[in-house]
């Protein structure tokens, strides 16, 4: 085991602040993760984990629990504290490295439910979205073009780990479109031009839930290679709902259908 | 007219400032409302804006269009920045009156659906779950015992103004409970726990969807004074979404079946 880790200026202390940014994550191919949940759920998918950092001062009796079957470097307080870039902190973060999210390594069943994103902006959106998903019963989640890369610190977070719990594919539209169309999902586009609504869709084959960005929705390969263009109606006086709450809405109907047969 | 502020010490910059605080908000009895969108909305809903600042540095279109309507306080880019609490701000902020969230003046018609929450304690959450409340045609929005308080500028935010066009009562957990059952709603505790699922309770008359904390859930009374207790079942591996996906599943359900009939 290694000496512990005291100084707010070592090495590793820099490293893994540094992999709060894109650029380093993309350099290394490694990245963070905080928390034993998500740590756990990361052991369980057979993520590698690089480098296991534990502070005695703030680690939970789960966190002791978890850091029992592992080796970990200790660190101070003080030193753990420049790491963490949570809130509240179990005293447990990991540098680990990024995994297979090439589309040729993903394999899910012809009949599933599949979440397919495009360009979303927001970690905490991307991470609610991977947990619903998962809650869901989707099969995978692909990410078209995505804005923020799947393992940044936040997506991890918000995900609460189903970012190692469900299978992703990250990919371009085009090829997004192409697999899709290819392997027999129905492309389920959802926009506020749609005319068909999420209860008037037929979940019992594979199916693609598509959901745009925050921003600007979807692009016009999604509303043109769409096998529906679907609302989701709202009161006279609303106007939106999030991206991640259009996700919700459209996999639980889907989980409605097929809970029904 | 008044003078333009161009320092970020004037006395009403840091009174805009100071309303971040729920202290001065209880206090004073008014809060800040950030945006175009937002400050429309409070305008539709009779929302009395006591003093609104305009940047014109910043100001977007539709932001110089909508100050043509009212008298605004000039002020420099440095003094707005120190009002500012967006990433993106379009260049208009106010001071409004709080208005009326008393059970007492809360009338929604008696087969509508409903949103009843318990103790949500993060702003952002409690801001989505208004603007869905909205999307689905809920009649209200209940707040039982609020961590947060809906004037919190971050509520405001999340709910895009929605907060403003759905109708809002504050109140505890016992006197909610009381006036639901007094008036006919029922109870719909969504927990872990449950044992209905959302497509089995039957939406066509008057409906409280409730929702508690995200941390701990609904307390005991909510689960005993219950019509039924619904469980939005997950996949296995899963084991939850957040609170404000759960609001949006179940509203979006009783919109689903009220749309059928």
């Amino acid at each position: 085991m290694a000496d512990a880790i005291t100084s707010t200026t070592n090495a590793r202390v820099k490293e893994i602040v540094s992999l709060r940014k894109r650029r380093e994550r993309d350099r290394t191919g490694t990245f963070i993760i905080e928390g034993v949940r998500e740590l756990e759920r990361a052991t369980d998918a057979k993520i590698e984990l690089i480098e296991v950092f534990s502070c005695d001062d703030l680690a939970s009796p789960v966190a002791r629990t978890f850091l029992s079957t592992l080796d970990s470097t200790s660190m101070s307080e003080k030193a753990f504290a420049k790491c963490s870039y949570r809130d509240r902190s179990d005293g447990v973060i990991a540098i680990a490295r990024q995994f297979d999210t090439a589309l040729g390594s993903f394999h899910p069943p012809p009949d599933a439910v599949l979440l397919t994103l495009e360009a979303i902006e927001k970690p905490g959106n991307l991470g609610t979205m991977m947990r619903t998903a998962l809650a869901a019963g989707a099969a995978g989640v692909i990410c078209a073009d995505p804005a923020t890369d799947v393992f940044n610190p936040n997506v991890v977070r918000a995900s609460l780990g189903a970012v190692f719990a469900v299978p992703l594919a990250v990919t371009d539209t085009t090829t997004a479109i192409e697999w899709l169309t290819g392997n027999g999902f129905g492309i389920y586009s959802t926009t506020p031009a749609g005319d068909v609504e999420p209860w008037s869709v037929d979940f019992a084959s594979g199916a693609a839930v598509v959901v745009g960005s925050e921003s600007s929705g979807l692009s016009l390969p999604w509303l043109d290679g769409a096998s529906a263009l679907v609302r989701i109606p709202m009161a006279e006086r609303a106007d939106s709902i999030n991206a991640a709450m259009a996700a919700g809405v459209m996999l639980f109907e889907a989980a409605r259908q097929r809970a029904k047969t």
